[in-house]
């Protein structure tokens, strides 16, 4: 098969390649695949950092700053950084909105950074499934860190938070009251806490409530508790060897976006999660985690794949329509279809 | 197999039988089909009307208050009114806050109601599965209307909402700018919108940024057609009857909960929709498509059930360990588990 991307000008630094890598995963093609394997035994190195939070709290902006901050943070060089923004809350709509749009494009010109919306529209295979593939192109190619943008705090957003090294969950003064931010149900997910518009009035409230939720986390009816129980329910069935440690205390810091204020503190922070991942052994264990539940899903995949290649579609209509007759419930159809007997 | 619930008592009326069956399913017990199927021939009567809406909105109070109503809109008799209440915003702290309880506990005690909160944390194999499930067991029961209230808007929320029949949208003023709304993307799910705590400053604005919504969405590229790419998107490869019914405007309706204000016209509005529904065979197009769609997950399932009792758990292991070596990538690992020539 003739493919329009090489995949080794991607490694070479061709970025319009590699743009065009990213729209083959969007639209689920079969080149993807091909991109995708050519680049894999490239990948493993770029640090995932997931930033997360719900909008208003002016994560664009944040995200924006960091990721000018991070490629000049290494001294004599310039790193290449990547920018995905996925908007998961939104499966209609198509992704960000044209405010994000136009406060990310701030980025576009800048060399050595390159960033991409996900279409969350249309996406074939799962938002969380094609933010993985994009980290894997854009770590084949050299980027590193690699920041992912998220928004909301539904199933999709715990998966991407799973494939980031380092999960930072931006909160802001006045987007409601304090159990607000218990309900977002992403805390227990953060290595880094950010209260962002940091001037705003009850910044400081703010601040001091994610503190006492994260002493209460210490407990043993913890927060930590019920996310690591959580954990070991989304985990397969194939052995894990995740383990939670408590060996890093999860920080809370101030931002003012706007301003620049509190980037470098973050920067630091960031790089200070790496190290810690690296000498704690957790990096690996995360890297074998993701790996392993990537396989996972792309067995089930296969599994569905080949089966709806080889079932009959008029036996299948005609179950469904005995299912919808009521002459027998789903379990017993899905079970003749597959010629189980229970 | 001796099954401790009695699917018949359920029929009668049984809520401690009820209750247990429904605990079954959360336990994702093999007890739990068996009820299921016990009842699957006597469902597809219950109106499933989704309520959702981000926190802050009041939604659990007018839920409340809703359900009382609903209880007593048919004239001359009680009808029997369930209420499913799912958090799936919060995958880790285990569903509903106490806050919520306790405003649903009004309902505890009241003839003809029977509320269940559904805890996220532990859900075997999801929460939209899960809710469907319960949905079955309270249709089968006799329950009907059958309310689901949700928080979010994730992917977890579009997959309830495709379960109702109908959907309300619950907003309220002051949670953030207009823009917030849009974000929020489930406003393409609404058949039913609803501006709660009307009687707070901003409630005209929101209800007009609605209207002025709604009024966008008629145009060739609006939300709503976006919406149908997505639901297009969402059904499965089996032919699917699914259309949009252009027949149905959606009505934006103002209420104060706290106060019952509003409530009587949203019951007639909910029961306004079901008719509708009957009358354009919309209804039996949803009930179509969701008994497909079940039956697709079901197959899914078993599909990967089988494979997990058949594979060689050291060859599976010795495979990821070549992954996470990077000898060949998760694609090609996949398919030699699988047997299957790429």
């Amino acid at each position: 098969m003739m493919s329009s991307v090489d995949p080794m000008a991607i490694r070479q630094g061709d970025r319009l390649a590699l743009a065009k890598a990213l729209t083959a995963i969007e639209n689920g093609t079969p080149e993807s695949q091909i991109i995708q394997e050519a680049l894999f035994p490239y990948t493993g190195n770029a640090h995932l950092v997931g930033i997360t939070g719900a909008s208003g709290t002016g994560k664009s902006t944040l995200v924006n700053k960091l990721a000018l901050a991070l490629r000049g943070s290494k001294k004599g060089s310039l790193k290449k950084i990547a920018v995905i923004a996925v908007d998961p809350s939104s499966p209609f709509s198509g992704g960000a909105l044209l405010g994000d749009r136009i406060r990310m494009q701030d980025l576009v010109g800048e060399e050595g950074i390159f960033i991409r919306s996900m279409a969350s529209r249309g996406a074939m295979g799962g938002l969380a499934h094609n933010t993985a593939a994009f980290a894997t192109v854009l770590d084949g190619a050299g980027y590193d860190p690699i920041l992912i943008e998220t928004v909301g705090a539904g199933q999709t957003e715990v998966e991407i938070a799973q494939l980031a090294h380092t999960v930072i969950v931006v909160e802001a003064p006045g987007l409601g009251d304090d159990i607000q931010a218990i309900k977002a149900g992403i805390l227990e997910i953060a290595d880094i806490l950010v209260v962002n518009k940091a001037d705003k009035p009850g910044a400081e409230n703010t601040v001091r409530s994610l503190q006492a939720m994260l002493a209460l986390a210490k407990g043993e009816n913890s927060l930590l508790a019920a996310g690591k129980h959580m954990r070991q329910q989304l985990t397969s069935k194939m052995r894990s060897p995740e383990k939670i440690s408590k060996g890093w205390a999860v920080p809370v810091l101030s931002t003012v976006a706007t301003e620049g204020k509190g980037t470098a503190q973050l920067v630091q922070m960031i790089n200070k999660h790496r190290a810690y991942l690296a000498s704690s052994g957790l990096w690996q264990v995360k890297e074998n985690e993701r790996l392993r539940r990537d396989l996972e899903v792309i067995i089930h995949d296969l599994l569905v794949d080949q089966w709806e290649r080889q079932v009959d579609p008029d036996q299948l209509e005609m179950v469904v329509s005995e299912v919808i007759q009521r002459k027998y419930p789903p379990v017993k159809a899905a079970e003749s279809l597959l010629s189980i007997k229970s």
